[in-house]
């Protein structure tokens, strides 16, 4: 029997600290289910001492997921483990992953710290972490700049305190596959107690390596993966998860090792996370881009291969595509409505919570033939934003575009309860749109990025629309979908408005400042 | 001295065969002339036999480029090569690329041919090409799933037969570093006059390796690596050119070879590829996303990194980022709007057509405050279907979007000269747009893809919209950019029909049958 390739996702964690890409609790929840639906091995569903709102989010992910270990980031103090533990308190399973930096470069200009001090830091955090739970992992930022020898002690005497996982982090995404599977021949080699812990490996993506890196620590001897849903994560991102499980799984004659993993929930669960933060996938990424499989449809639809696997290593169907399409019409009722929510893992706290979002379904049914899964992912990701925190709403909307003249637009908003209105007029009608709002509200915020998706394919689909907004550093993404552009581009940028007035601030910790994600 | 590794880009060959991603001949010199400028070793313009449009493309690129090699697929068979031979005839440097399957798979279920006719074929071409150039190269296709035995008799057979490169695909996505690295190493170890050739490795990037499997070739000795701007390709893709060339860059303590190209140019050959193909590029993609350097702005700028290299091993500038912003205003002149067109590698045939771009020119102006080199680039791309295919144009255009009650639109086109007028109403105004030009045209298209993005940050950018439309298995992506983002639509779809009905059909090599790209 092959060795089990422990899955690691931390989208919720690292792949959240994306420019924008923070996540709600509800988010998390959504995205916890679905990941244990896809049967990936450990979540880190956050970082519990970077905010409040944070320390919940893993709370409810740990209230809500059986399968999968639930786990929290900590720094090597004692603040942040005693967090990351009362967080997780409520799992089945919880794990608590602590790190400190080890490379010179981070040791001297960012922590201010003595490697002794450093060493002495670590063993601490994972000693106090073994109080809350077994299942403690420990990391060495920067490995990848870290001194081997330093390396070596810091890790025997992590393991030593009682770290059941070791992972070695690519920080800056600096490595090549030869010298990242020699490192961990080396530290598997050189540490006495090595054989006591997983070895772990976690990499990122800037000079484009990031997966092959992860394999070539798996070749030796790593046996977790720390990886992300669409490769999310900050600057170019981390190692796919998508990638990894089907390199893993297409090349079983190659690597000695197999994941657990349900390889058919990887397209639902890209395109959960891809909507709920708003970081769109090019089509050609591997498996989960929109031409990953083309060959499959339009030009090479018709007979032109003559033998399947002439150009073919994976199938389609085997990473989800073409699953969960036409689910609901216009004539379904609220218990298939019902149903269907719950499949897709969207929780709705009380029932006129559920008879508000049917209404809305009803609503879209009527100016929609066919409602596909996509289409009530987006309708509900409208609604990700919690009540408390909705100071703009939308009331009505007019816009006119005619060629020769300037656009127009007129909107009615509430402002905590009270209407406003105001009319302007633009470069088209999404310009006017913003520029009466902003007329309202002055925000003061700058448009960093606009764009619209199609839900489905078809023109009387509806558009999601992502608005980026900057202010003074902060940084929110807004969504907001409809059949109509100009409304979807309304909602979205109110949705970013109220996410940038709900001022939910979360440490980055690797910065260990308040890094202003919402 | 380090060794030159020597970067072919087949971002016009292998890239174009992406489903609607066909440039016309003006898109490909404008391709060309920045693939030069990014100082390219060797530019794979086309696949000269696939069409005459592809034939005259070709030759324009060789016509146009001085600095690098042009080159032309061809099958290996008399026509292929002697069409090959014929389109790079003006170049200062043309090389004739020719290939034939070597897999069983292949050669059994495609070609239908034995493996000595395989060998024969091969050996044929390449003394055919040396008849037109010395620059010959050698490609057996899907080399990873032959059997290395025939790849040995082949290569050698072809080598002696005069081919100067040889290069070794991994068609379909297969393979991992370690073993790529071992091929080469045998190949290049076991072909008794290996040492007479180039080797060249081409990869695809279907379990997210393609990079890696590259520069794992580049360690075993290759000295070429074939691939594209953005990682454009068929399915997942080939190995990215730019981050080929940032690892090679970066990582010289490892790498004991380097390459020629200005990275500075980087940042604007992806954005052009971007532009002209409709294929956006994700924020989380190495070296050109908009968030591989997100560390220098947003929430990273106001000081939080204690010491620049913390997190960072590139700058952004290195690759272009934030070079050529703002450019133009209301006021600039039309000898500066034709001096940056000229910069930009825009060609206009006639004065006419400059006049005729000023005009728009002037036009967006009024629209909005700053015009940014992207500005123009999205401008001048509404124009790249040629006037004699310009089928459908539109006059002018009423939109009107009111909650409460159904979207509706008014336009006029003209068809072949004559006018017409329609109105429809839509679940949104770009629905109802679509479904007005829809009942004039009558095009029985489906829209299989809709999506905008912001040319540049602020408000009053320019929309650039994406319409992929699907007839009959035929793709083709329409392109159309406006301040007004209902118009840009309108242009778009009307810009996708015209490329629909320029009926400019293509082959595609490795299929070697009519593939239907425009």
């Amino acid at each position: 029997m092959k060795d089990q390739l422990i899955i690691f996702d931390t989208t919720m964690r690292d792949g959240e600290q994306s420019p924008g890409a923070a996540m709600t609790r509800d988010d998390k929840v959504r995205v916890g289910k679905q990941l244990e639906r896809l049967r990936v091995d450990v979540i880190e569903a956050g970082f519990a001492a970077s905010s409040p709102g944070d320390f919940d989010a893993i709370r409810a992910v740990a209230a809500t997921v059986k399968d999968s270990t639930v786990c929290s980031l900590a720094r090597a103090n004692d603040n942040d483990v005693k967090r990351a533990g009362e967080a997780i308190k409520g799992a089945n399973s919880g794990r608590i992953h602590t790190f400190i930096a080890t490379s010179p470069i981070h040791m001297q200009h960012k922590l201010r710290m003595q490697p002794e001090a450093v060493l002495e830091a670590a063993v601490r955090a994972v000693k106090l972490a073994r109080q809350y739970t077994d299942d403690v992992e420990f990391s060495a930022e920067d490995a990848v700049r870290s001194d081997v020898d330093f390396l070596c002690r810091i890790f025997e005497a992590a393991i030593a305190a009682g770290a059941r996982t070791i992972n070695v982090p690519d920080t800056v995404g600096y490595s090549v596959p030869q010298l990242w599977g020699e490192l961990f021949a080396t530290l598997i080699g050189r540490i006495p107690n090595a054989g006591m812990a997983v070895w772990s490996t976690h990499c990122h993506n800037d000079l484009g390596m990031a997966v092959a890196n992860s394999l070539a620590a798996v070749m030796a001897g790593a046996r977790q993966v720390e990886c992300t849903i669409n490769g999310l994560g900050e600057r170019a991102g981390n190692a796919s998860l998508e990638e990894i499980v089907m390199a893993v799984k297409t090349r079983s004659d190659f690597f000695k090792c197999a994941t657990r993993v349900d390889a058919t929930q990887i397209v639902a669960a890209s395109k959960l996370v891809s909507t709920i933060t708003g970081y769109p996938v090019q089509p050609n990424k591997a498996v989960v881009g929109a031409n990953a499989f083309a060959h499959e449809s339009g030009i090479h639809q018709d007979g032109v291969l003559k033998h399947r696997e002439t150009y073919e290593i994976m199938r389609a169907s085997d990473v989800g595509w073409g699953a969960n399409r036409l689910t609901l019409g216009k004539l379904s009722g609220r218990s298939a409505f019902k149903a269907r929510l719950q499949e897709l893992g969207i929780a709705l706290a009380s029932e006129e919570q559920l008879n508000a979002a049917f209404a809305r379904f009803k609503e879209l049914a009527d100016k929609k033939r066919e409602i596909f899964d996509e289409d009530i992912q987006a309708l509900m990701s409208d609604e990700t934003v919690t009540p408390e925190v909705e100071r703009y709403k939308l009331i009505s909307l007019t816009a006119h575009s005619e060629t020769g003249e300037q656009p127009f637009a007129r909107v009615v908003i509430s402002e905590e309860g009270r209407e406003a209105r105001a009319e302007a007029r633009g470069g088209g009608p999404v310009d006017a749109t913003f520029k009466a709002i902003e007329s309202i509200v002055a925000s003061g915020t700058e448009l960093m990025l606009y764009s619209v998706n199609n839900v489905t394919e078809g023109t009387d689909s509806q558009g999601e629309v992502t608005v980026r907004l900057e202010k003074a550093g902060r940084i929110v993404n807004g969504m907001g979908s409809d059949t109509d552009i100009v409304v979807a581009s309304a909602k979205a940028y109110l949705n970013a408005l109220n996410k940038m007035a709900a001022k939910s601030q979360r440490m980055n910790p690797q910065y260990g400042v308040e890094a202003r994600a919402v």
